[in-house]
């Protein structure tokens, strides 16, 4: 895919990314495989346990020595050169099973072929490294998967002693990156499945408008909401894995901060409970946007719909009917969790379904309204830094509160059938902040637009 | 909207349709006050009994002064050309109630805004000469409404003393039609409620894909079903009328029958049962497309689901949830029969609910790769000629089975996501029927091309 046009947008002095290596392949200074021994490596290695539940090393091995072999003899090094992009054990990789963490699929045949996503990844050059760990069916935020064990936070050991929470679902997806795994990981995002585990370890999650990139072949959580994205190391590297993912491409304008009108969403809550670290990372941010020019303003979001309970309502109700035809020989292999939640779904009537399906639509058309005149919303990602996990392996009201309070604010964007991308927004010593940028659904380029100036921005005042 | 460059697809000698009466307007061989008052005239006859619930012969009176006043200062003359257009009881009109032909809403306040359809075929000079009758909430393709009175047929008399079902739920808009009281009726398509009436009519009635129309200021059946479209006289009236509706272009491109491949669909049953009349003018119907150099193909569809039984589980869910708030105060100003079909609803669990939405997906993938090398499936729109109104006022029983045969066949459209045009097919001394012809969704510009072609097949076989 051509992104010469947008090259000086995307431009980024030293920076460790998937673009800028990917750029040393291209360019002879770096070998696929010699790229990929290192992120072999990192999997070996402490922080990643847990985080993959199936490895592809021959193939992966085999797929960068078929990029270093073919630009020996010049052929053209395509868009991700041979790196490592690691897979949400939910997507189909040809020859592998996809089991969704789950024990209650741990006899799934191979796939026959890969889904959409994972062809688009291979054929743009992708070394996939492997099925990355979630929790069970992508079904919380926190993270936590008793059957295949929990990876901890990847990102939290260099600042902190106590292992921490890795966010959810994409869990391992996660870990890889900020691991040195994986230059990206594929995942899906129903309720924050992304935006969460990427905030929590200071990464960049990308969540497009659903309907831009494929789910065919994604064992699914709720087909209204989930989406096909990824968790990068930067904006340039989400809108380089959107682009091929989305099989189009996007329309960076390069506006500067001093351009943009952006809005502090009022009514929903999403600003409140912060933590102190949440609260300083936030308010300074802030700070650094205006000092850039940008023009920060405050947006009512209609206050009469409570929308993430409404879109836990929405999955619930479709999990369950996914769910329900395998439940009789299965359901003592299920987390217990994952399985009180699934069977929430099972008392909602089709017309409290559809009520709900119909007041998202009103409620969508109001939050179009009401962000006609912003390029963008912004407010914390998730309210709180990673949680220590060893409490909420045991104590289900930890467990669920903390799990609500992740979901609360990424989940308003699935309701919305908008588009967010969750960057790292903390200092060098603090814990991992994200903070979220997200518009209305189709969107998604202005969203890319704003958070590649918020990025520079943050760069630029030494965070 | 220029239509010149399909001018020599749609020409037609000597057609009493809207196209042609426009054009005398337009050249000022008739002013649209004469052929308003003709339209009144009719609408104030016996045929007309029970079709409309309000006029607005008022207002439309003044919209063909203005066309007549304008084309005589020399403006151009808007497509309708100040032609009676009647809208089914379910669209917006400002300044009209409406009221879906229920006592239940009997006292509803006058709408503030046209919908998007009206405004759109107002603002093409449409003399909108009121609101038509129909099934109460537009829930039977049968016809009758017992709180305002039933519309006879108004195609059958010249043939028949029986008085015969109008079909629905779009009765009264046929009725105007045939009646020559409207050129054109607005209506509604849920399972078939546009072109039941059609078909027994012997008039047009094109179902369009149902995302290609505006759906905003109509009482809804089923959101998942619902399609705004019209009846008309003629194929070239259902492309005006739809290129209006859609506010699109629709690019025709002329193919002779000899270049068409035609399917009769096997394995769903819609070829099963026909009665006499219908199975005659079917046959002779596929000898004249024969013997016009169509290529008829048999085409199976899937025989794993039954579709139209599913797309009245779909609308019946959707249904309940729209009624339930109004029962407690309304439920003794129902049709029983239409409260005995919402009540269904009632017991339907989300998960069954999304279960047939998935199914349909699947379903429609299906048909849509069965259809790849055909131009279009035809069929007999019902199987049935219009049966006799009486027994169906009071024996329940035959009243359900004659409606379940008359949705049959339409109504497998509508869970495909599709389009559909009946055109009537019989010859002049039998009983109106009609011919289905169908494709998957946005294929609608085909299926009006086959159309064209098919019309103008069975015109010059002295139909």
């Amino acid at each position: 895919m051509d992104t010469s046009a947008n090259s000086r947008i995307l431009a980024r002095e030293g920076s460790r990314d998937l673009c800028a290596e990917a750029a040393r392949v291209a360019a002879g200074r770096q070998s696929a495989r010699e790229a990929l021994q290192l992120a072999t490596a990192a999997a070996d290695g402490p922080l990643c346990r847990h985080a993959y539940i199936r490895r592809f090393d021959a193939t992966a091995r085999a797929t960068a020595a078929a990029i270093d072999a073919g630009r020996d003899a010049g052929a053209p090094v395509p868009p991700l050169a041979g790196l490592a992009v690691s897979v949400k054990d939910l997507f189909d990789v040809a020859g592998m099973p996809s089991t969704a963490a789950s024990a209650s699929l741990a006899d799934a045949a191979p796939a026959a072929a890969d889904c959409t996503a994972v062809a688009r990844l291979r054929a743009a050059g992708a070394a996939l490294t492997g099925h990355t760990n979630l929790t069970e069916f992508a079904f919380s935020g926190v993270g936590i998967n008793p059957y295949h064990g929990t990876p901890a936070n990847a990102a939290t050991p260099a600042l902190d002693a106590t292992p921490r929470i890795p966010g959810g679902s994409t869990s391992g997806g996660a870990v890889t990156v900020a691991a040195g795994a994986a230059w990206a990981a594929l995942g899906s995002d129903t309720r924050g499945s992304i935006r969460v585990p990427a905030a929590l370890h200071g990464l960049v999650g990308f969540k497009n408008t659903q309907a831009l990139t494929p789910a065919d072949g994604c064992i699914p959580l709720s087909f209204t909401l989930d989406t096909t994205c990824a968790i990068t190391r930067s904006v340039r590297d989400a809108v380089l894995l959107h682009e091929l993912l989305a099989a189009r491409r996007v329309k960076l304008r390069g506006r500067p901060l001093r351009a943009l009108r952006l809005a502090l969403p009022q009514g929903a809550g999403l600003l409140d409970g912060l933590d102190a670290t949440v609260a300083r990372a936030f308010e300074r941010t802030l700070a650094a946007l205006r000092a850039a020019g940008a023009e920060i303003v405050e947006v009512a979001l209609p206050a009469d719909d409570a929308p993430p309970q409404s879109s836990g309502q929405i999955s619930s109700a479709e999990a369950w009917a996914w769910h329900r035809p395998r439940l009789e020989a299965h359901s003592g292999q299920y987390d217990p969790r994952v399985l009180a939640r699934i069977r929430g779904g099972s008392g909602i009537s089709a017309a409290d379904y559809i009520d709900r399906l119909q007041a998202r639509r009103r409620w969508i058309a109001q939050v179009e309204a009401s962000a006609a005149g912003i390029d963008a919303f912004i407010c914390p990602t998730v309210p709180v830094v990673a949680p220590p996990l060893q409490p909420m392996l045991h104590d289900d009201e930890a467990f669920f509160a903390t799990n609500a309070l992740l979901l609360r604010n990424p989940s308003v964007v699935n309701y919305l059938d908008g588009c967010a991308l969750s960057l790292p927004c903390q200092a060098a010593d603090e814990l991992p902040v994200g903070l979220m940028v997200w518009a209305p659904a189709l969107h998604d380029d202005t969203v890319l637009d704003v958070s590649l100036a918020i990025e520079r921005a943050l760069d630029g005042a030494g965070r």
